[in-house]
């Protein structure tokens, strides 16, 4: 994965057909400005939207520390890997992980090539995360989370800050309420690698002129 | 679903090919006997088993108590609703629920239409279980899982006992060590509705001839 | 434990100094009343409330289903009872358990000769933790726990009639949004077996009328 | 607190008289060698330990990212120092906590004044710990805790080597299987700067000989 970056991330709002329109819509955009965007879904929604996309990085928006044995119920990592599952979110705020369990998980993700994206709350957390070394991370004041308000420059600033100081090869992302190309375009002038959004393309009335602004955003500060 | 029924839960054991060549052997067992047989599976690798089984009851192995909206890395209730999911377990001992969790998740289940299996361990939380009403229980001790061993012909009785006095309706599945048609045709002489099994089929080295002896067993005590 | 009867749950509001006072104003009134009140404090203060009040039921806001062993950072049954506890507060919305944990929980309360209440919101909840036979219940719809708002009279008429259906020697508290003597004697009068609160004594300028008043409301349904 | 210190750590295996009866012992063999001795226990003990000993660091076995307020049944950090405790372990593999809690009991401790002892399992665990500054970590491969069996000497060097290389400030203990003088010895002697027991104390015949054994093991390090 490279700067810049993507993620539509519909965490519970969508399935479907709805959520394979929206994958449709993303991989079309995606196509257009040709960076790299991931895109969640429900587990049970994915082999039809990876039916019918191309350019998309499939990411699953959990799993678990596990192998194949027991383990009723829980998200196993390899299924996903062979279904071409190639990234995984991770301690998003409404699935917190014990460090333990984090810890675990980015083992067993990088023994299957899978691609982790570990979220982030306080400067002190991203620093502790980022001794994982995860492929990216996502910054996100928890307090702001489907609030609609972007986090503050200082934030973004001192967070940006923390990770590169303790891993410069892991991936940003900014996306606390962000919901225009104008926010895509702050967050990334503060230093950010990529951005990404639930709500503020979902409650959209046109997904794929929102997506088409947001991704189109984001690939101006593309280098290629 | 009716009685005698039974249940094929490869839990987190299988995957991909494996769970695929297990759902065709095991719908060709429940088109043979004509008994309702439950079948659970990774989300992710339902789509392709329901595209290639006709007989089986597709069955979750958890659910979150979560309409549309936030949850990310959640399971949503409706989004299996809608590919075909017909059943879900809840509060396996390897996925305990808390009791506002189990109440809110069947209220779910039973706005959806989605049937319920119930995991239980002592009478008491029998008793207590089928106060909820789901539509099938799975009686089986905690210590007992994955050992190989059955419940005790008391614990039976009593389990069939308690859930009976609360609510005669409720399907009732005895299922501890459960491995061989003799262990099958022992629980349900003992009063079970059903049984099922995990590592007494996937540890069995011809899964077909496995299958085709434990859910014979069961039909025996079919009365269609 | 007899009827009428009150809880005094401060929760994690006071600590040190001020849960001491409030408890001697609590044991003062208690005494007044000659009714069973309970009183719940944080594990640390209760040592000192023991040696300076005399007429509380000394009840701990939780407890593991732990016996002596390994528990690193949990809250050990016998050493409560050790102590002077007499009775546990277990599954409080605040501090949700498994079924499991909560059967086995309640288990071994039973065999230290603990009291136990146990928390309950929706009507099937109650039901179902009526057949746990716990001494009492206190039913609470969730979604009104610290709003000041009381149930409404069809909620605390139908927990009522759901737990004496399936036990009724279980004493029944209904708590929600109680903040005064009249709050007291309305959920009585309905039917309730006792009462209590959190916030409404705490928030009160004046904690000693307020107990007197709430605590006097409940004795007057005394029949000693 | 300073190099060399020791902690002993009954988790939930004593209460009453026996903790009370193994503090004492501490004290006393604290005092001899003067060395800092971390001591824990069941909270509702506290106050009469306290009362009846002077040189220990009274520790509690966890807390809850908590201030006044809400929070039934949970551990109030300012109650705790109310009290007198000076010092706290997370994020034990009983215990475990999210990265989030765990950063929000660290703010609170600090601001608190009371020392945080954090456990860690893996190298990245640990370098991803250090990065939270506690005051001290024990370092315990999971997978040994309880079986008398010490970390090997690479995971020590491993371990001791990261937190060193992200705050040399860090205290580091270690104390998987330690329960001989013999093993204080040769852990302090491959880094770390201090260590401690549970079950190697407690199953010992004669707690006082052998508290004296380990605590004067590690007070051979001492610089003073």
């Amino acid at each position: 994965m490279k700067k810049p970056f993507f993620i539509v991330n519909p965490k519970s709002y969508l399935y479907g057909t709805e959520i394979l329109k929206l994958a449709r819509l993303t991989d079309k955009v995606a196509a257009k400005y040709n960076i790299d965007v991931m895109f969640t879904a429900k587990l049970i929604d994915f082999p039809e939207i990876m039916a019918n996309t191309s350019h998309l990085i499939y990411t699953a928006q959990h799993m678990d520390a596990l192998t194949p044995g027991r383990g009723m119920g829980k998200v196993l990592p390899v299924a996903l890997k062979n279904r071409g599952i190639q990234a995984v979110v991770l301690n998003h705020a409404e699935h917190p992980l014990t460090l333990a369990q984090l810890d675990a998980s980015m083992v067993l993700a990088k023994d299957l090539g899978l691609m982790t994206i570990v979220c982030s709350d306080t400067v002190a957390q991203s620093r502790a995360i980022a001794e994982l070394h995860p492929t990216a991370m996502i910054c996100e004041p928890t307090s702001l989370i489907g609030t609609g308000s972007t986090s503050n420059d200082q934030y973004i600033k001192d967070t940006d800050a923390a990770i590169r100081s303790v891993d410069p090869a892991i991936l940003i992302m900014q996306a606390a309420g962000v919901s225009s190309g104008e926010d895509v375009k702050k967050v990334m002038a503060l230093g950010a690698d990529g951005s990404g959004a639930t709500s503020g393309i979902i409650k959209a009335p046109d997904w794929e002129s929102k997506l088409d602004e947001m991704i189109g955003a984001a690939a101006q500060f593309s280098t290629r």
